[in-house]
């Protein structure tokens, strides 16, 4: 046994240490797409590999670490299907989708906050006339919800589009459930003025679909699947900036616990409870069912703001 | 008209700035993790959030982008499956598979270094004798590789388990065509010098999988999907670091260039070309085939090294 290698510096190739191993094989990395013609594509790629390598050297990742990571994002993979999008959960999950949001809508005037879409939107929702009913026999309490579609100057934005979408009682989707059904989906169009009226359900609580790696990974963190409860927006018109939003329901104890991030104040809206004997906006006969009321006044910035 | 709205300031819910809404937005999801009892987990979540917020915030991440994104990793997993790891391949375009090696294999003495393990090994290759031929029938020229197993006091490692792969000169691995052909890869134990020394074939340059997302995204960033000519090393003994390492052909052109960043300068080996009426080490006759030798004496780390 010889002792000669005891005197060999703990370096690694050509002398140097391992913090200059690991600089180097980032520049190493970035200088890698010098060919790339795409001058944003270039920036995308140098700042993910270096948060990317940044997150690596910070916690010292294990290869057993590392192994796991990539069986959590196989497993992610495995789930998602049509109907099931688990890299849209797992980015709610961690903010990304929420910061997103945040650094492409800048806030303009006095234009309603965007938040979260969410994996639950479809691109065929029915069309309803103003006054109609996006249940679609979805089950839950009726939901009366108005408001008016304007610029921030004020003036109404005649036949901006409305996609409005949300869960059933059972906290549920259309899209969930393995038949065709189609529920608590719709658009419809602002009228001359402006104004929009729906028949909706009141938004109830409910927990992301948590039967997946996404769900592991919160129970995994001692966190909460449940979103707090709310009805999504879309609104589009020509020249206006695309708003995608939510309505939040005010006293929902989930408000500050929302397990994507998506609830900003200015969202939170007054589900005004209606006992079963008061007369409905519309005269519908709701059969003695209480039901609830909500206005939401959206106001859209204009494209490229 | 009015022009009342004009003096809304520019800044988010309860007068915060944009910077503001941002920063409140990574404390709130890392303060998420405050109820996870792993402590090790809630460090890699907290840094994960940080590391994935900050290139959101740093490039200003559109939603035409968080979109193609996520389209572009439902892709990676719809590729996935047994036999083809698409996940690794990106890491390993990265250089994530890397750094984790550096990370997590700090240079001890004169240990062997350690490079990518990608994703072509497989559990239950064919054992083979010292002297015994892992090429299995895939073409090639032939290549006579020895060495030694020691520990960093030059004591030999008997017993010592060595796992080998390899590409044939069509630069595949048997994993890659739809049958269950078996070739390339076998194991074999160091004797009780600690020696070694096996027939396979002199590697040979070859793209990775390219014909997926990563490969799009290597053509889209002007990246060549070349790796350099290498033979894949598993070593295993008891109370040894396990070794995952290659060695690579001196003199080849795409030593600087290789797509996954796996080259180290002193895995670097001189695969000896030998012209065919060259006497073989083991007397076998290669039928009027020129071959190749090399050598590659392996330092084991101590366990917990």
């Amino acid at each position: 046994m010889t002792n000669d290698n005891d005197t060999t510096p703990a370096s690694g190739a050509q002398g140097l240490t391992p913090a200059e191993v690991e600089e180097r094989l980032i520049d190493t990395v970035t200088a890698s797409f010098a060919g790339c013609t795409d001058e944003r594509l270039t920036q995308l790629m140098t700042s993910l590999v270096k948060h990317l390598h940044g997150f690596i050297r910070d916690v010292r990742l294990t290869e057993a670490e590392w192994t796991a990571t990539i069986e959590f994002l196989t497993k992610v993979g495995d789930i998602t299907d049509d109907q099931r999008q688990e890299f849209i959960l797992l980015s709610d999950v961690l903010g990304a989708s929420m910061q997103t949001i945040n650094v492409s809508n800048q806030p303009y005037k006095n234009a309603t906050e965007a938040t979260v879409f969410g994996p639950f939107f479809v691109d065929d929702a029915p069309l309803i006339d103003n006054g109609g009913d996006i249940a679609g026999g979805g089950a839950g309490q009726p939901s009366w919800v108005e408001g008016v579609v304007r610029d921030t100057e004020d003036n109404p934005i005649p036949g901006a589009r409305i996609e409005v979408w949300e869960a059933d009682e059972e906290g549920l989707y259309d899209v969930q459930h393995d038949d065709d059904r189609v529920y608590g989906r719709a658009h419809l169009f602002a009228e001359e003025d402006g104004s929009f009226r729906f028949w909706g359900l009141t938004p109830t609580p409910y927990s992301i679909p948590d039967d997946g790696p996404v769900g592991q990974l919160l129970a995994d963190t001692g966190r909460s699947p449940m979103r707090a409860s709310h009805l999504h927006f879309m609104v589009t018109a020509p020249q206006m900036r695309t708003l995608v939003t939510h309505i939040f329901v005010e006293g929902d104890e989930l408000l500050t616990s929302d397990t994507v991030f998506g609830v900003k104040e200015s969202l939170i809206k007054n589900f005004e409870q209606q006992s079963a004997d008061t007369p409905t906006p519309d005269g519908r006969d709701l059969a003695g069912q209480t039901w609830s009321r909500a206005r939401f006044d959206i106001v859209l910035a204009p494209d490229g703001a």
